[in-house]
């Protein structure tokens, strides 16, 4: 973040790394639990979910954010930092988090595995293909494509209706000219010719499966219950109808098993799962708490873009699978953000700051704080106690930090100053003290609705309890798709909504915590497999493009085999 | 292939497996030079070949086979058995093989890893994703795609000629619809519209590079002369000209290391890279082979289909890279395909065989012979021994064998009937001892072309010498390509041919060793980057599709997680 600090690339190559078996050990693992897959990785033996339970459970951190600008907040550095405090306390912590997508990492943005000094590592292996996990899931997904196109062309047996096929094709890459295509152009032996296209595998519903599974059983199971298509009918057409699961979960078995890494202070990471912030879950894994929570004192996990997003669906969707209890929300905000969201300053990606922006403003930051207020909110709702992290930036002013801290003080609410990126965890020692204390308080964790209530109602819920709009507008066509999946019986699933994550509201320019709007319900979609109906609130984007020069032109190996560029 | 033999996978399944340190330590690699990549699979650190060579080179073996039929005649099970029937000699021998691409295996084959008790292990590793490599091409090549694509969008400053672009995208799944497509549909920032394709992974020119580099540097220099297409000029654009090169690289530089696994009686068995038999040299990688060759007595390779394709590509392309000389040659020969070389029988995949080809018949394998005794030609043609393995079968008959026998005898050529299948090592024996005989003898090995030999001259040398062709009708087009290759500077590139695998000529269907025959050259390519031309001399799949039933259907996981129907 300062100029003076090395790229985060030099920093993880100066790291030092404690052999993985010792960092394993700290997680209660044993060398056999743990498969090596290339220097410094490896992956954990499923089979440590079985062994019997002495019954400790650590306490259950997530880390949050309040609305991001699009240079985001500094979750990932937070998680890396606070779990890193943590064991300079002697608390055994361990930090699971998101696997990025490699196909990003050659367009905007490079490598992303924290930062500064709060990193995982290695951090080439992390940012390019781990243990292929990625690649498997694009690989499953895609065999079920393929069994979708050659069914039709074998006769179409199961008649499924061709234009009301929803499966589409998968690659981790950023390339544009794949979300929409014609397949099947050709001769007769060449297929049907009809339009589907790709998405990022990061969006696939395959990933967000991954997930949320509990066990390779599971993972069978929901498989099996994908929904690929409509018959003409209207009835769903599954995976299993199509008899591809069972071959997607021998392809995703390696997949499963949660990656074992370290911070950069040589404590546990585990790395496990990518799926999409905007249309999926935006979590990591629910294996790698599982596997998290039984052998440390601390299990630090992220949830994707701002408290009204990512938290939301993180106790909604993801807690209510794994039966895990949160402890403590952190709520990560910035100086920059709130003064982007006192409507003066406007953040772009890929250019400088506001000159403006730097300058010494209390005035500004005080101007931004209905949308931390907000996010505390929010957080409150579920029964939770907030830690505000302030995650401080070299350009930052006291003064600036103080407003924030005196809104805390106000709401009761506990908040401490971090300089993770540029300290590692001797900067975000306070932050962790003020985690613990918030951790030990009894909460009164709650979801937000019944799975028993009708889909149009939860997402009326989400709208009005979550993101305080004053209701819901749905398109006709969306009410029709919500009664047609009650009728198939998705009706008892939790929802995923769809939304800008630049602001709380679904107008991505509305800053601070915006009132008096609706939030359009524009199509709704259910990924029966993974397990929740998603509403589209928004242009959502599933596979990205890449910019005019792309980070790939400048990534490349030295004559040593090293790599420059990354980030 | 007894009924009474278990199958490969129950086989597999039963092996114990020796530590894979112990493997390596038997080709001279310490436990430092292997990366574990998952249980009983390691990465070969590439720091070995920088090693001060002690002088010490093995013996080169290469396994070849006649003309096949659709089924295949056995060179990867012979390749390990022969490698196993060594190690019971007490050398120390190495088999080096293709990876098997992973989509075919959920079409119509199952797994490929040899078969019987001739197996490398562990077989659902090797079948599957093994240590990612196949997804690091698919990466690397998409990439590729998406920058170009990315190029057009933002302007086109090297003024690609949209109608000429040579380079298509790639997957690892047999997928019809996807051989011809329609790219950039949708709005202005969707990109161009475009047709083109997806290959296989295996038909990748990036498989084929990463199979011919010789060092981590050079695959990156390789890398960067791909050409992609050209301009409305003429002239060539390539990786390098849309700085995509570095990025490839760096994706590509851990699959740039072989991998060891371990044959069913415990000897090293290095897997690396599967580049398409067709239209790429169906060979593995010059990298595997001189890891090999450092630490062993002998190192078996493998070269795909007939020795008409596989041996004259291994020999005129890989040794040509390699450096290395091959001091014997086995040529696979089965009873039933000399019997279907005798034209009165036609073996279809995925059918029983017809009853009547299983009668004993020494007479249908004496009409064969022709077939076996040009493939003799084709070997000796470059110098080498061939040594004739017969890959027996349960439903051969002895007198079948002798009339094999006989005519090496006449030639003078070494012969062993090997029952390796169902007996392992044990039963190759004979072929081991025949195999070091032979490769004792002083060989006169050489290429059958000098690199400045103009192209069009290559191909008729080619089609002259190997194939017995009375020479070679060129078309207008390829004429025309043929003559730009010259100019723009690939005319001192060795040719690959691609022809069916079912002929020595270009008629699948004509048998044995046909005579009176021209080779069309329908159209040429250029693999700069591998390094090589291609001529296409008949209808050329490089995307298979599935059958009405695919394999996909019966491949599941059990209750305990284990995989079934894998093969």
């Amino acid at each position: 973040m300062s100029a003076s600090l090395p790229t985060d690339l030099e920093i993880a190559h100066a790291a030092t790394l404690r052999p993985l078996v010792d960092v394993g050990s700290d997680l209660g693992l044993t060398e056999d639990q743990l498969e090596p897959w290339g220097r410094d990785v490896a992956k954990i033996d499923l089979a440590v979910l079985d062994e019997p339970d002495a019954g400790h459970r650590a306490k259950y951190v997530v880390v949050t954010a309040i609305t991001p600008t699009p240079l985001g907040e500094g979750k990932t550095t937070t998680s890396v930092g606070l779990a890193q405090a943590l064991g300079r306390l002697d608390k055994r912590a361990v930090v699971a988090l998101r696997q990025p997508s490699m196909g990003p990492t050659f367009g905007i943005k490079g490598g992303a595995a924290g930062g500064g000094y709060s990193q995982v590592v290695p951090m080439e292996r992390l940012n390019l293909h781990l243990t292929g996990d990625f690649h498997a899931v694009t690989a499953a997904h895609n065999l079920l494509s393929a069994m979708i196109d050659n069914h039709l062309h074998h006769g179409n047996k199961l008649g499924i209706d061709v234009r009301n096929i929803t499966w589409r094709r998968v690659l981790d890459v950023n390339d544009r000219a794949l979300r929409t295509v014609i397949v099947g152009i050709g001769a007769r032996e060449d297929g049907l010719v009809r339009q589907t296209g790709f998405d990022i595998t990061a969006a696939s519903e395959v990933m967000v499966l991954l997930t949320l599974a509990t066990s390779l059983e599971d993972l069978r199971l929901r498989l099996g219950r994908i929904v690929v298509a409509y018959t003409v009918e209207g009835k769903s057409v599954t995976a299993d109808d199509l008899q591809a699961a069972g071959a997607m979960s021998v392809i995703l078995r390696d997949a499963l098993k949660p990656n074992l890494l370290q911070t950069l202070e040589g404590g546990p990471a585990i790395i496990h799962c990518g799926p999409f912030g905007n249309i999926a879950t935006g979590t990591s894994s629910v294996i790698a708490d599982l596997v998290g929570v039984r052998g440390s004192d601390y299990v630090i996990t992220e949830a994707g873009f701002g408290a009204d997003m990512g938290a939301e669906r993180f106790f909604n969707v993801k807690c209510r699978v794994s039966g895990l209890v949160p402890d403590a929300a952190v709520l990560v905000a910035t100086v920059r953000a709130l003064k982007a969201h006192s409507g003066r300053w406007v953040i772009k990606p890929g250019k400088p700051l506001p000159e403006g922006l730097l300058a010494e403003s209390p005035d500004d930051v005080r101007s931004g704080l209905p949308n931390l207020r907000k996010h505390i909110e929010i957080i409150q709702r579920f029964g939770i106690a907030p830690v505000v992290a302030i995650n401080a930036f070299p350009t930052d002013f006291d003064s600036e930090h103080a407003v924030i801290q005196q809104l805390c003080d106000e709401l009761g609410v506990r908040c401490a100053v971090t300089t993770h990126v540029a300290d590692g965890g001797a900067g975000a020692l306070e932050l962790a003290r003020v985690v613990t204390e918030a951790a030990e308080e009894p909460n009164d964790f709650r979801f937000l609705y019944p799975l028993e209530m009708p889909l149009t109602e939860k997402i009326e819920t989400v709208a009005r309890e979550v993101y305080g709009a004053d209701g819901i507008d749905v398109s006709p066509s969306a009410a029709k798709a919500l009664a047609e999946y009650e009728r198939l019986g998705f009706g008892t699933l939790p929802v995923v909504i769809a939304k800008t994550h630049l602001s709380i509201s679904s107008s991505p320019s509305l800053k601070g915590a915006p009132t008096g709007w609706r939030l359009p319900v524009r199509e709704v979609r259910a990924a029966v497999g993974a397990g929740y109906v998603y509403a589209i609130c928004g242009d959502m984007r599933t596979m990205p493009g890449l910019p005019k020069s792309p980070n790939a032109e400048r990534i490349d190996l030295t004559e040593d085999g090293s790599i420059v560029g990354l980030s």
